[in-house]
Order: C-alpha cells, then structure tokens, then sequence
C-alpha cells in the first residue's frame, strides 16, 4: 500500500506490492482542505452553568423532569498536508470541546442535533450567508463512540459499567462530514481550531479522554485528500 | 434507556423515559456468557522471534520481499454479569496480545487471517473437538482499529502520520463473534483470559495503547446479553 500518487513519486526502487487489505473496511471518507472553510464570528454564547455542581444540578433536574439526558457532538473533519484534522471549539482560551449540546428533550434526536449544530457554527440570521442553505445543513454520518454517565458526577465511561442500570447521560459521538465548501460562523466567546490527528493521539493531559481517543475512533477508516 | 428487563426491576419509581437515542447506530451485538465455551490445551507456540532486535529485523526483511505487512487480530467478546469481556492471551505470564498473527504474504486477507486463528485457537487434529465445524469456524466482522507501523521500530499510531507514504506494517483489528458454544484450545504457553472492559479502560500501563483502547473501538455498540 502506498499512499502517494503515482506521478508524484519520487523514487522508481518500488518495494513490493502486498496482497490487498481491504476486507470488512468502513467506507473510506473524503476530507476538504481547511482553506475550503470560511470561519466567521457572531454573537457570544456563554455557559448556561457558572460552575461544575450548578451543571450537575441542572442535570440532575433534567433527570428526574425528562429522563437520561441525550448529548450529540460532531466530529467535523477537513485536512492539511494529506493529514486529518478536527475542527474544535476552544472556550475561553482553556478547553476544548466538540461542536453539539445536549438534545431538547421534546427533540427527535438527529433534529435536535441539528438544531445545536446550527446554533453553535451557522450564521446568523441577518449575516450575507444566511442564503446559502448549505450553512444550515449537517451531514450526519455514523455514530463513532458513546460514553455514559453512571451517577450525577464529572465521570464519564465508554461502556456502562457493571450494576449501573440507569445511567444519567449518554455522549454519542457522530462523524459529520463537512461538503466542499462551508461558512462557520463561531460565537465570540469561542475559537474554532483545527487540530491534527497526530496532537491529540496519547495527549489526554491536554485534551481529556473522550477527545484524545478521536484518533481511535476515526482509525477504521481510509481517507481521500482532496 | 433503562438496561434492567421489566419484570425484574426492584422499583416503581420510574424516571421519565426520554425520546429514542438510536440514531444512526452500530448493530447491536450479542453476547454469550463465558461458560458457554470450553477451553482447552494445545501443543505450546514459542514465539517466533527471540528479541524485539531479531523481530524488527525479520519484519525488514520480509518486507523487502513482500512489502507492507498484514496484520490481523481479532476481538472475541463474551459476557459476565451483563458486562463485556475480551478473550486475550497472555503470554509468559507477562504480556497481553490479542488473538491473531501477521497474513503470510501468499494469503489473501480473510482465509490467512482464519488460518491464523485456528493455529492459535483451534483443537488439534488429534482431539475429540475436531470433529466439529463450528471450532474452526470464525465469524470475521467489521474493522474496528487500523494501526500502522511507520519504520522499523516499535511504534504505531492509529493514523498514517504526516510525511509517512510506505508504512511498514498494518494492523487490523476485527470484531470476531462468537457463536453460542465454542471450544478454544490453547497453546501450552498462554493462558487465554476473559478481561472485562472496565479492567481495559484508561489501563494502558498494564495492557499497552492499542488493547486500553479496546472499550473505545466498541462503544458505538449496544450489546444484547443472553
Ligand atoms: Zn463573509
Ligand atoms: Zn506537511
Ligand atoms: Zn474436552
Ligand atoms: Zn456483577
């Protein structure tokens, strides 16, 4: 397997060919280079919690008002130099999270992913490209990972574990594949930050432990550079 | 999303059931518990290199014969208490590796890969268990983890790292499931342990990056424990 074209190879001491290796593969997934992307700005959306016991609180009164709560984040890929990347929000110049929220609880899931989506990344209303319907559209592809919330707690794990019957939350993790071209439009108090495959593997200190592990969710597939 | 069956909840005080959270989702996967199989012995396997020098060396050579390697192994899930667990073998007492080998560079990819099971897990030709199919038979699922080889050392990533265009080996991990019943025979030098995801998880001190992050590569799953 090479992964360079044939007219740009540099070399003619061509090693072996191996026999293909392509059996049960998830589909391969076609990336835009980040330069496609126009990246805009609008209104600041601050926190709808001040502090970590007022969320829990919060999720707490969900629970017992609505139920298990149901959280989408998109993983929305682009690439530089043939290498993927993530587009993620950075909050306040510390962390980052994936674009997505917690679904209305009235919602359906996929549209009420879509609503948060556009909430978070589409223009605004009376921007010039409110017009173009691609800003309000999300390609919402396979579920790549979901983590639980056993208890009212921070943690969270990418299994229920054991004796757990009712879990509070559940995380699902959705490959969301961006179109050839695309305005975000990003609140003021956010940065939207592409961030390469190679940053986040084994770099959970930084990251956290569900978006560290996107290089592992993501590995099942093949790529096309576009 | 309750997890216990109705007529074995120990309350009436039921939380409010949210809207269906199955969008786009992995097939659920069924599991048997871990009595149903039956585990044997087999004649021991020595490893075929005596030191990780002697390892990367036959690695170099058998790709200046037959270019990029093809590695395969295979994720066999069973279940206690409703949890999952993972077969893997340890070997010498010390390390742990998942079932499987690299495909002889003549094999295609899923007959060398089943090859390769059945030398590692198959009774032998001598046993009384030969006479059944269903001990060689593997049920080779999808893709879950890629991870290549960049040089000839010993690391690999879960992504072609930047500027990387011949990767030197590529490793395959495959959802591998069980039928109802099976006998596993095991070579005399490992021991095949059932490890439950929870033991997996954030443990890659013990159990290295690629089998820690096992419980990631399964969690867009549901699973059904029968
Ligand atoms: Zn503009
Ligand atoms: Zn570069
Ligand atoms: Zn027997
Ligand atoms: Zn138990």
């Amino acid at each position: 397997m090479s992964t360079i074209a044939e007219n740009s190879r540099k070399t003619t001491l061509l090693p072996a060919e191996p026999k293909s290796f392509d059996g049960n593969q998830s589909p391969t997934v076609r990336l835009y280079p980040v330069t496609n992307y126009t990246f805009g700005t609008k209104e600041p959306q601050p926190e709808e919690d001040g502090s970590v016991q007022a969320r829990l609180q919060r999720l707490q009164e969900q629970y017992e008002a609505s139920g298990m709560r149901r959280t989408c984040e998109a993983i929305l890929l682009c690439h530089e130099h043939s290498h993927p990347y993530i587009l993620m929000l950075q909050i306040a110049n510390t962390f980052f999270k994936l674009p997505g929220d917690y679904i209305q609880p009235e919602d359906e899931e996929i549209e009420g992913f879509t609503k948060r989506l556009n909430e978070k990344l589409a223009p605004e209303a009376e921007s010039e490209h409110a017009q173009d319907p691609i800003n309000y559209e999300w390609n919402i592809g396979e579920c790549l990972s979901q983590w639980w919330r056993p208890n009212f707690e921070t943690f969270m794990y990418p299994f229920i574990p054991p004796h757990i019957t009712r879990p509070k939350e559940c995380k699902k993790i959705y490959l969301v594949n961006l179109p050839n071209k695309k305005v975000l439009s990003v609140p003021k108090n956010m940065k939207l930050l592409a961030v390469p495959l190679f940053e986040l593997y084994d770099n959970s200190n930084r990251y956290g432990g569900q978006l560290a592990a996107i290089p592992q969710y993501l590995s099942r597939f093949n790529f096309e550079f576009v």
